[in-house]
């Protein structure tokens, strides 16, 4: 087995879910994530854990989806025991097809994860954590070769992250103090306020409320935006190809929307509901490990070098108690390049320019 | 797909689990068995069951294993939870290695199997059905073709199992009414009580207390056993060649063991505990779908025109209220050919010879 696989699967077990002896553990295997399964399966043994695998398949599923009535009962009993009783649940995404699912309606799929709320709750009432293993499906989806890919996964999966949270902590603070936010770059200006949020340190680790291996980014939910924004990061975004989305705010909601190329889907995503005009994340991307984008969210929104905005749905975790955020039933994340002539300013002091921090060598003030 | 793998899943969800709407169903994927899988899941869906997919690998199995230090919780409560909810449990075997757990040590496994008593014995009280997917590993083991296994194994599971069924329940019969079984070949004279005995009619459906698909065999558990028999199919025996075992018989108990080939293996099985001197199990197969030996014990003791004998732990199913039967950690099967040369009486009557039975075309009194 590559070294690597082992690595990836000690820090998923130890760094991000903090598995201890006796602790119940459920692992999700994609169909393509075996290998990654057995190291994990390894790991848990030395650790002293329970192991209970099921296996996750788009292919599956989309099965079982289009054959039934849709009908589907509520939170079926033996479901909800087994994540009602586990610790842990560790999710090891590996299709060998992407897009295993394209050829289920999305209203088959909403209907089935209202029917399982229950589940979903009691599973992420766990130490959960999401992953991938780099598999063929994920190198494609990137335009990259199969050894090119492992490479960039496990540069953005294998860090120091002790190291890498300290730093974000320093952002996090930054953050957590100030009252506003600008990004500025040649075809952006944007403020939004940020006062009584608390950013989350997206350390890669439950110990730090962030679920995702990697993680590598400091985010928060900002209100009141104002002026324009230009997202040159290309992306895919509900299967279609979508290019330099220029957004208009005013008093916190999206005024006018443009885009070289995706404008449909830009529009479709606005017009979902009320909180889908309105922005319920700024994320900042501190993960040096990925320096390309490869058409995976999980990887994409980490890349240092870059800020993010969603549109739509806000994470709890950063608003005030009794502060409702932003409800809705989308949440998109687009993503702009800051690595040139840019700035990040909070409360008029640049924190960021031309992707350095101000902590940072080559930082200019 | 292979229109015989949508076949197969029809068979395992009506024919042999009986699965109803609203069942809460257990489905265990062997990691070659994808294909079935999406046909199980796709048939469940039509049902309106519900289903959760487990992981069944054996290679992820051993990493586990290897790496505990030995000492297992006993029956943790997410394991427990799921299984005593569950109503179906459907094991669809399929490993890329069929040895996939040979590098685990004996003492490891029994200490996991008995530290999971418990949930293996919630999921033996669901209608629990286990088949295998015809994969290129088992087909190896076969030493056939992938096409020409394939075949071979549809032609096993794809049967009219109710006239099976029937044509079963006479021979059911024949031993529920009988006293003593006889069986004589040229090297064989074998002599066995059955008085009280209830024969399992196993027609590869939970609603005959038959768990295995394919399935197809008469038996029930012989005591008194006197006499010498011959094994003359070729078996693997705990990785071992094992070729024309002969074992004398004195007051139910083998008294002398000869084998041509993997005599040290049957000498092990033998020295096991008292039960494994003594029969389990005598069983009759009925399968015609299934006309050659392939080095696994789910299709070969079910091949028409052979009688199988178990050394070792007998099912209950068989025996009377309050009788022991044999206990036993072993339970091994040896198979001889009873297509030639062969006669099987039952209180002195032929009921099969030279493999017809006496309801059937050919059979020559």
């Amino acid at each position: 087995m590559d070294e690597r696989v082992r690595e990836h699967a000690a820090v998923l077990v130890d760094w991000s879910a903090r598995v201890e002896p006796g602790d119940d553990v459920v692992v999700r295997v994609g169909p393509d994530a075996h290998e990654l399964a057995v190291a994990v399966a390894e790991t848990l043994g030395e650790r002293g854990a329970n192991l209970l695998a099921t296996y996750a398949s788009g292919e599956v599923t989309s099965a079982y989806l289009r054959a039934h009535d849709g009908e589907f009962e509520p939170d079926p009993d033996y479901q909800l025991a087994l994540y009602e009783q586990a610790d842990v649940v560790l999710s090891l995404g590996g299709e060998r097809n992407a897009s295993a699912l394209a050829d289920v309606s999305s209203e088959t799929r909403q209907a089935y994860d209202i029917a399982r709320t229950g589940v979903r709750e009691a599973r992420l009432d766990t130490r959960w954590v999401s992953t991938v293993h780099p598999t063929r499906s994920l190198a494609q989806r990137a335009g990259m070769a199969y050894e090119q890919y492992k490479a960039f996964a496990y540069d953005a999966i294998l860090r120091d992250w002790e190291a890498l949270a300290e730093e974000m902590a320093q952002l996090k603070t930054i953050l957590d103090e100030g009252s506003q936010v600008r990004l500025v770059t040649p075809d952006t200006d944007l403020t939004m306020r940020i006062d009584d949020r608390t950013a989350v340190n997206s350390a890669a680790s439950v110990a730090y409320d962030s679920h995702n291996l990697p993680s590598g980014e400091v985010f928060t939910t900002p209100y009141a935006t104002e002026g324009s924004v230009t997202f040159d990061v290309p992306m895919t975004i509900r299967g279609e190809p979508v290019r330099d989305v220029r957004l208009e705010f005013e008093d916190g909601e999206v005024v006018d929307a443009e885009a070289a190329q995706g404008q449909a889907v830009i529009e479709s995503i606005l017009e979902t509901d009320a909180g889908a005009r309105r922005l319920g994340e700024l994320g900042i991307g501190m993960n040096r490990g990925i320096d390309q984008y490869t058409n995976t969210i999980l990887f994409d929104e980490k890349m240092a070098e870059t800020v993010h905005l969603a549109l739509g749905r806000a994470y709890d975790a950063t608003l005030p108690d009794g502060e409702p955020g932003v409800d809705s039933a989308v949440h998109v994340d687009l993503l702009a390049d800051v690595s040139t002539d840019a700035r990040l300013e909070v409360d008029g002091t640049v924190v960021q320019r031309d992707g350095r921090f101000r902590w940072e060598a080559g930082f200019d003030s």
